[in-house]
C-alpha cells in the first residue's frame, strides 16, 4: 500500500522548458507568438466576482453551444476539458479497459506514452508509414488497442495525413479514434466533417485553445464526436472541470474568429518564408501544416545546434531518440524571432 | 471496445443545482455568501495577456510557496489541483491499485463513491461511529482499502472529529489517509499540524479555495503531506493542471488572510444564532463546525420541507437515503438570507 507500483515505475512527462527570463526567444513549446483576442482582456477586466463565489456551470452550456455552432454539431456532441490533457485522461478512463491498450503514431506527441503509463495500460506505437499495413493491423488487434490517438498534423513532425486516410483507418478500427487536431487551424483542411457526420460511430476530433487562439495559459481543450461517446466522457469528468473564468475567456475567443484567423495567417506566412530559408541553407525540412517545423540541420548534429542556440537564449525543442534525434522542432514565432534564429544559426555554422 | 464496462454501469455524481435565476436564496452547495478578496479583482483587471499566450507554470511555484509558508511546510510537501476534485482523482490513481479499494466515512461526501466507481475499484463505507471498532478495522483490511478519505468537518453532517482521533486512525491504517478539510477554516482546530509533522508517513490534509476563500468558481484545491506521497501526485497529474489565471487569483486570495478570516467570522456568527433559532423551533441540529448545518425538521418530513422551500425559490440540499433522508443540509448564508429562510419555514409550518 502507499504509492502504486505503476506510479513508482512511471517516468513523468517532461514538458518543454518555460524559462523565466523575458528576453529569451522562445520557440520550444509551439505557443502562438501573437496575443489572444482583446475581447479576452475585456472579459477579465469586467469579470463579476459573484461568479467566482459560486460554482461554475458544470456543463459549460454557453461555451459548449458556441463550439457546437462553430462546427455545425449538436451541443450534446461537444465536450470541454481543462486542456486537451484532461480530455485525453478522461478518454483513457472512458474507452480503455485495464487489459486493453492505447495506440498512437510513432513518432508522435510523447505525452501519449505517459498517458498510457498513468492509466497503467500498454502503449502501442504505429510507425508513421504503416497505417495501411497488414502487420500493423494485426498488432493493434493482438495487443487490444481500444483507443487510438492520431495527431494531425502530427507532432513533432508537423506532417499531415489526408482526412480520407484517417476515415479509412477509423472505419476499420474497432475502438475509438481521437484525432488530436491541436494544430489543425494551421492546416489546409481537417477532420471535423468526419466527426460530425451522421454515420460516425467511433471518431472524435479534439481541439485546443492553446495554439491558434493563443491561450495556452488558460487550459481549455474540447472535442466533438458521437453523442454516446461524448455522454460517457461527461460521466467520467470531474464535476466542475472548467472554471468560470476559463469558460468566459474561451467563449470570448471563440466569438472572435477573425482575430484567430488573422494570427494563423501571419504564422503561416512566416512559416512559408522560414522553411524556404532553411531549405536554401541545406536543412532537410518535413512538409509542415502546423505552427512548427521539424528539420534536420545540414552540418552539425541536431543536439549540438540545440545546445548552441540555447546558449544564445534561443529555445527550440530537441527530442532524443532514434526516430527524432536528428532533427529540431522549431516553433514558428514572429518574423523578427525567426530572423534572430536564422542569424544565430549562421553564427553557429561559422 | 468503446465505452468501458465500468463507465457504462456508472451513475454520474450529481452536483447541487446551480439555478440561473439571481433572486434565488441559494443555500444548497455550501458556497460562501460573501465575495472573494478585492485583490482578486485587481489581479483580473491587470492580468497580462502575454501570460495566457504561454503555458502556465506546471509546478505553480509562487502559489505553492505561499501555501507552504501559510502552513509551515516545505513547498515540496504541497500539491495543487484543478479543484479538490482533481486532487482526489489524481490521488485515486496514485494510491490505489486496481484490486484495492477506497474508503470513507458513511455518511460522507457522496462524490467519494463516484470517485471509486470511476477508478473502477470498490468503495467501503465506515459507519461514522465505528472508526475505533474492531469489526470495522477487519473490514478495511479484508477489503483492501488503501486510500481513506476522512472529511473533517464531515459533510453532509457538519460534525467534527478531534485531530487526535484522526491521528490514531492514521497510525493504525496501512494505506494513505486524506483528511478532506474543505470546511476546516470554519472549525476551532484542524489536522494541519499532523500533516506537517516530521514523523508523518501517510496523512495528507486537503484544502480548497471554494468555501472560506469564496472562490468555488475558480477550481483550486490543494493538499499538504509527506514529500514522497506529494511527489507521486506530481507524476500523475496532467502537465499544466492549474491555469495561469487560477494560479494568480488564488495567490492573491492566500495573501489576503484578513479578508478570508473576516468572512469566516461572519459565517460562524450567523451559524450560531441560526442554529439557536432552529433548535428553539424544535429542529434536531447536529453540532456543526462548518458553513452548513444538517438538521431534522420537527413536524414534516425533510423531503417535503425541501420541496416547499424550493417552490419559494429557497434552495437547500436534500440527500435521500436511510442515513441522510430525514434531514436537510442548509448552507449558512448572510443574516438576511437566513431570516428569509426562517420566515419561509414559519409559513410552511402554518
Amino acid at each position: 500500500m502507499g504509492i502504486t507500483r505503476s506510479v513508482r515505475r512511471l517516468a513523468a512527462y517532461v514538458p518543454g522548458e518555460q524559462p523565466k527570463a523575458r528576453r529569451v526567444v522562445k520557440l520550444n513549446t509551439n505557443e502562438n507568438p501573437y496575443p489572444p483576442s482583446p475581447r479576452c482582456t475585456e472579459v477579465l477586466a469586467r469579470f463579476d466576482l459573484e461568479r467566482l463565489r459560486r460554482y461554475p456551470d458544470p456543463e459549460f452550456a454557453a461555451l459548449r453551444t458556441a463550439l457546437a455552432r462553430l462546427v455545425g454539431a449538436d451541443p450534446e456532441c461537444v465536450f470541454v476539458g481543462n486542456g486537451s490533457d484532461e480530455v485525453l485522461s478522461v478518454a483513457a478512463k472512458t474507452f480503455v479497459e485495464n487489459d486493453e491498450a492505447i495506440g498512437s503514431l510513432d513518432p508522435s506527441y510523447s505525452l501519449y506514452r505517459t498517458l498510457a503509463a498513468i492509466r497503467d495500460v500498454k502503449w502501442v506505437g504505429l510507425p508513421l508509414e504503416a497505417s495501411g499495413d497488414r502487420g500493423a493491423w494485426e498488432e493493434l488487434k493482438e495487443r487490444r488497442v481500444s483507443l487510438f490517438l492520431w495527431t494531425n498534423p502530427n507532432a513533432p513532425t508537423g506532417t499531415f495525413a489526408e482526412p480520407a486516410a484517417i476515415a479509412a483507418f477509423a472505419r476499420r478500427f474497432r475502438g475509438v479514434v481521437i484525432v488530436d487536431e491541436a494544430y489543425a487551424d494551421f492546416s489546409r483542411t481537417n477532420c471535423l466533417p468526419l466527426a460530425t457526420a451522421s454515420g460516425n460511430r467511433n471518431l472524435i476530433v479534439m481541439r485546443t485553445f492553446s495554439k491558434s487562439y493563443s491561450l495556452a495559459g488558460l487550459r481549455v481543450g474540447w472535442c466533438v464526436g458521437p453523442k454516446d461517446l461524448i455522454a460517457a466522457l461527461y460521466k467520467v469528468k470531474d464535476s466542475y472541470n472548467v472554471d468560470a473564468i476559463a469558460q468566459a475567456v474561451a467563449l470570448a475567443a471563440v466569438r472572435d474568429q477573425a482575430w484567430m484567423k488573422a494570427n494563423v495567417a501571419k504564422v503561416v506566412r512566416t512559416r512559408t518564408w522560414f522553411v524556404e530559408r532553411l531549405v536554401r541553407d541545406g536543412w532537410d525540412v518535413l512538409p509542415s501544416e502546423s505552427n512548427f517545423v521539424f528539420a534536420r540541420p545540414p552540418h552539425a548534429p541536431a543536439r549540438d545546434v540545440f545546445a548552441a542556440l540555447r546558449e544564445r537564449s534561443i529555445f527550440v525543442r530537441y527530442f532524443p531518440g532514434p526516430k527524432t534525434g536528428d532533427r529540431l522542432r522549431i516553433t514558428i514565432g514572429t518574423d523578427a524571432q525567426m530572423r534572430k534564429l536564422l542569424a544565430a544559426l549562421k553564427r553557429i555554422a561559422a
